[in-house]
């Protein structure tokens, strides 16, 4: 192996690759070199190109922490994690669709009672989300366990930084109901080298406003999932490719009057009704 | 753009991606979006593999720092770097190759008059080495400037660490010449995530031993490139896809006596002659 050059390189790499024991190991190595090496083929990559990309690669590293991910979110924005979540955990009929995927982060989950308001630091219109646990038959599964993140809601740095989660439990008859504050676009962490790719690339960094869930409930498989609202202008253009239709839904504005938790507001507030539908393990 | 699956959301990026003004960045990008997800497809990627990758990126960016380089040593592992040296650096016939890339090290630089010992605290058997720098043609290039380095020879820990260089100048006839040790074969640094890599594929880790030599006159392309020893067990296994037979050479033994620079050593010492021939600028 002397003398590679941009014919011979890409098969002598696989060569050396080949003697690992680990089969799977082999075959993801060999279709990485392989499409690693078209794409510096096919564009011509030349050395400046090379160097500018270990460095965009490097400052990606380096913006990681404990509670940033930035690679992942290099991955959301590149449509890799939709792609990954679409060939891995389609739901079957009559189930919530996944749309995102179980990655576990560090954040501050505090317990609540069901109805309670979960809206902890964040400011806005109230509103009130109930609904029922369910298998794909619409029967009810009971005392799952809820967990509800919400990005904050300051308007000048709505970033979706999900730090801090409730989570609740449902009844024995598979139902759930919280308040919190009805949920705004939010932009992902744009101020790293992966919000610097997006400005290059003349896309913006905004997510449609949403809910996250991770439900949980033994015999069936963890959710993880996202609930839009009807009417964001981000649906149709959301930076990682998140939306589905069957998780768009409307939060219905109501007067002033009896609340869902039987308080009285002098504001109009919001309710919205979600089921939610698990896989069998 | 909703419900993306995987036979949607390739598509769906290049779109997002082609409003930028910059043509070759779309290109670019469009061309890493299609194998990216290619590879994700072609291998059905699940979402455990993804994760690990994620975290391998992110080791890899967390082990890079001022003086050490773990994305570029990833790309040398993969054969990328071979392949876009050979792309975009394919020499003129009649000149010397190269074999490196120009990357910008923070290296200690030493200034040496011509036939110094530039061995520093290296330790091993003593070589001199000679020559002259040549246009295509063969016509001396007067007072280029060289640049040395050399990996450490501890046999226990023969790492490519190269953060030390000598700076000589070529004589008014292009004549260079100077002592050190006769360089080892040595391992690239293989303690990070790129090591880990290399043992779950089962490769070694180690380079055939080289001087590595950055040559610079006005009006000649700068050359980055290393001179390979002859004999050495790795020249056909080189853990980054390196070697060119143009460049392999052989330091001659000689017997105990009178040394290239006039004097006399009691010890067996080793020759080496080697002309580096540029290429016009």
């Amino acid at each position: 192996m002397r003398n590679l050059d941009e014919a011979t390189i890409t098969q002598a790499v696989l060569a050396r690759n080949s003697s690992t024991a680990d089969a799977r190991l082999c075959e993801v190595m060999t279709s990485l070199v392989q499409h690693l090496h078209a794409f510096a083929r096919d564009i011509k990559l030349t050395e400046e190109e090379w160097r500018s990309g270990i460095d965009f690669l490097e400052q990606v590293g380096k913006a990681c922490s404990s509670d940033r991910q930035e690679f992942v979110l290099l991955s959301h924005t590149l449509g890799l994690s939709t792609l990954v979540l679409a060939q891995n955990d389609r739901k079957p009929s009559g189930c919530t669709e996944a749309t995102a995927f179980d990655v576990p982060q560090i954040q501050n989950t505090t317990v609540y009672d069901l109805g309670a308001d979960i809206s902890a630091r964040l400011h806005g219109a109230k509103g009130y989300m109930r609904g029922t646990i369910r298998d794909a038959k619409g029967n009810p599964v009971p005392s799952a366990a809820i967990q509800v993140s919400q990005a904050g809601d300051d308007l000048n740095n709505p970033v979706a930084i999900d730090t801090e989660c409730a989570l609740l439990q449902a009844d024995q008859l598979g139902r759930y109901f919280f308040s919190t504050v009805v949920p705004q676009s939010q932009r992902v962490l744009d101020d790293g080298p992966v919000g610097t790719m997006l400005t290059a690339l003349n896309r913006h960094a905004w997510r449609p406003a949403h809910l996250e869930f991770v439900i949980s409930a033994p015999g069936y498989k963890r959710l993880v999932t996202q609930v839009f609202r009807e009417g964001d202008p981000y649906l149709d253009s959301d930076a990682v490719f998140g939306v589905r239709s069957s998780l768009i839904t409307h939060w219905a504005l109501q007067p002033p009057g009896e609340t869902p938790d039987g308080a009285v507001s002098s504001d109009p507030f919001y309710t919205l009704e979600f089921d939610f539908f698990l896989t069998k393990a």
